[in-house]
């Protein structure tokens, strides 16, 4: 690729400082910028590379304010971070994109496959699928029994969906994610032995929905487990049966819900979080990492952290007690002994 | 399907209140109950939703006394959840079962298989393998040389066994699931280098046993990481070189238990539990999500919680105190003014 | 196989006692011995059992000096455990290796296949790939577009490489571990809609890196997500985004590192550890397991612990007292009511 500054400004409707007819060739990050190259600056914590990449044009946020001068040509725009996405999606729908079938792959007599579809070597799709138009099935993924999927999905390599799931648009399900597994159900019997409850359910994923590698959805035991529209969950998630993640909920890495929970839309959940089974957490809740949710959250917009959670800052000033907690103790024993003394 | 309440309750042994003609066609959740639908009632949680469902058929426990008028027709059993277990694996084992060798897949010459076996396509089956009658082993599962496995087991898409272990009768294990993988040893070299030791040992897991979705299982240093008779473990669940999970133990999701450590029977761990490695755990140890044990536990049936574990009912007494601490630091330090300008 | 005690001796340069000429035929571990096995032991957990075992010869170190009499034969190293490596490896390099192209399996005409390399059936390998000499691609596994692998690596059964990564020499990447997922990156919009950021960069594993099986390495938005030589994950590990790993650093099980950290060479991180995005963690780190990072990690060669970390000793002082947090909170009343009474 080739591009002046004057042309990317151009997409993102962004006003230049420096020199318009700038060459970039390649994009990297500010940190490690190189000459020709286009980076950007959003987060703050990165500010002090601005004043020393090579890079030679960075895209930066209106509201900033260089405290030193700058070498690179600045692209100046509303949010840099938005404008970067859209360039970086503007370059990627410009790759050429696979279709059609490739051999030897499975598909049943009875799949309904749209058109422009591309599906892999070694993919499996069983019977009575839908396909919708322009979805890409991976090779060696698997799409069971009955599985419906909707327009612009991906479904990458060794991603497994099992029967009766439903997947809609511009969905995209990273490799190993596993989508429909039974769920975690067995009825103790007098024996000791358990007795195994077949999860006659299924997955739903609405659409626009980013499912990450190797994360697992478990099917309903009746009914569905459901992923809102525009929900993203990271990598090695754990979602169990009958759960539900609102919209545009986003979920970090290694997090896992129990069974048969709700969680509201704009949530935001650190990695490595936990949550109960059969509560319901509010809209907009803010989990901060390894947090550990025990019982419902009722009020929205909270920010909770701990194990069992509780306010964040609250935890954060209890946490600054624990530290001292063998100085309090000895400082206690101490006043004890005065007091006895007296 | 189409039942009446009739049917199902002989299936069940269970008395009926109510209409015995009532038609069931579908099993739905009690909150989500609708007409001609059959339900259950376990989890008193969920007690309020019985006097407003629509579904037409309600199983629960004899013990249950409503406390409103109910319009559903109920049927009266010991244990509603088992019963529906035993409703639920009944309707599944009419559904027809997958038997016959797909193409293309690739079975070594000298593999062992049985009688009604399903082989999908793109599944691998190495040499010397011995699969029981019954089983399933569903497309891109591969199966490495010299693993045996029982009758009537399942291993479902993209699940992989390495080299020479072993799976019992009756065993699920769920897509992605990696069995006998390499245990994470090394011995350290004087330059700071990391020498592998190869890992010759297997993994076997006995019958009923159930693995969740990409949960990875290692192989033993030396002998055998073993899986004990209807041992369950969830999804992303890490079981670590030469590890013991006693019989009818059920680890829930994301848990992790490190090297050569012993978990006795008829445990129940939580979700997100961590345990130290070369460490017994006693039979019937209850471990709440994301508890962390860091040592031995000797006494059977206790119930622990915490990171390092501690029981649990002290746990919550601490950490009750633990959210006050802020205060209690203040108190104290007003304490020792008191005392000191006395 | 077949050995005497003299020939094992030799092979690792140690000193007999007892009987040279003892065969043994199998390796076994010390607590499980059977005759004519041989067995090691380095951890002093472990001791106990040398004066039981049935094994009949036992690899120990030189410092090691028996409290009672042994009836094994013994053969004294400077380390047991590195002399069990290095045997451990002499009999894994003289089994057989896998070699050649298995059918059905799918590699583009423009792909480089070195000589001796093993590509088993169902496996994928797109455009543009390099693949190195004696490696070995097994069956099901997906190399993406342009992906460079090295030498004598390993790839298992169903690990997923996506395109551009670049694998060094001599690693070893388990089943169903994914490298080069997508970045978890998203702008949120107005709307509360997320705009995905394309992930545009790579991830470079360099030589001797081994990664566990479910273990998932996302690519980098720009530029490349590090794995550092030696450097060896465990499974079912989260590195994220633009991380970068340090040489020889050892990172347990279901840890997770969010993106754009920067890991030190020579850390040691326990299970289920959590590292918050955009910090430093010095060389040599160690990390307790479950322990959360929050911030940076300046000084090398710590030890951490709790969730946020800080110092591993002080933290277990401050976790003793924590758990006389009711008693403590008790005796505190019990003084203010004394000083009030006075």
């Amino acid at each position: 690729m080739e591009f002046t500054a004057q042309q990317i400004a151009e997409l993102i409707q962004g006003e230049i400082e420096g020199n318009a007819e700038q060459v970039i060739r390649d994009v990297s990050k500010i940190e490690e910028g190189r000459r020709e190259t286009l980076t950007f600056l959003a987060n703050p914590k990165y500010e002090h590379h601005i004043y020393n990449t090579d890079a030679s044009v960075v895209i930066v946020n209106k509201s900033f304010t260089p405290e030193k001068p700058i070498k690179a040509t600045l692209i100046k725009v509303e949010d840099a971070y938005q404008a970067l996405a859209k360039l970086l999606q503007m370059y990627e729908s410009s790759l050429p994109k696979k279709t059609g079938i490739e051999q030897p792959s499975f598909i049943a007599d009875d799949a309904q496959i749209g058109d422009f579809v591309y599906v892999g070597a070694f993919a499996y799709i069983s019977e009575k699928t839908k396909i919708g138009k322009n979805t890409q099935i991976w090779p060696g993924a698997f799409i069971g029994e009955g599985v419906e999927i909707g327009d612009d999905t991906i479904v990458y390599s060794g991603a497994k969906i099992y029967k009766h799931c439903k997947v809609g648009n511009n969905c995209i399900i990273h490799s190993g994610a596993v989508i429909g597994s039974d769920g975690f159900g067995f009825a103790p019997g007098p024996d000791g032995d358990y007795q195994k409850i077949p999860q006659v359910g299924n997955v739903i994923l609405e659409d626009l929905v980013e499912i990450g590698a190797n994360t697992t959805i478990d099917r309903a035991t009746m009914g569905s487990t459901i992923i809102r529209r525009g929900a993203k969950l990271d990598n090695l998630v754990q979602i169990a049966h009958n759960v539900e993640v609102g919209a545009n909920t986003v979920i970090a890495a290694q997090t896992g819900v129990a069974g048969s929970t709700k969680i509201g839309k704009n949530c935001m959940f650190g990695g490595q979080v936990g949550i109960a089974g059969h509560i319901k957490v509010a809209d907009g809740t803010k989990l901060a990492a390894q947090t550990g949710v025990g019982g419902a959250i009722k009020k929205e917009g909270t920010t909770l952290m701990g194990s069992p959670a509780f306010n964040a800052m609250e935890y954060n000033k209890s946490y600054v007690i624990f530290r001292k907690l063998p100085d309090i103790y000895k400082q206690l024993q101490e006043l004890k002994k005065k007091i006895t003394e007296k």
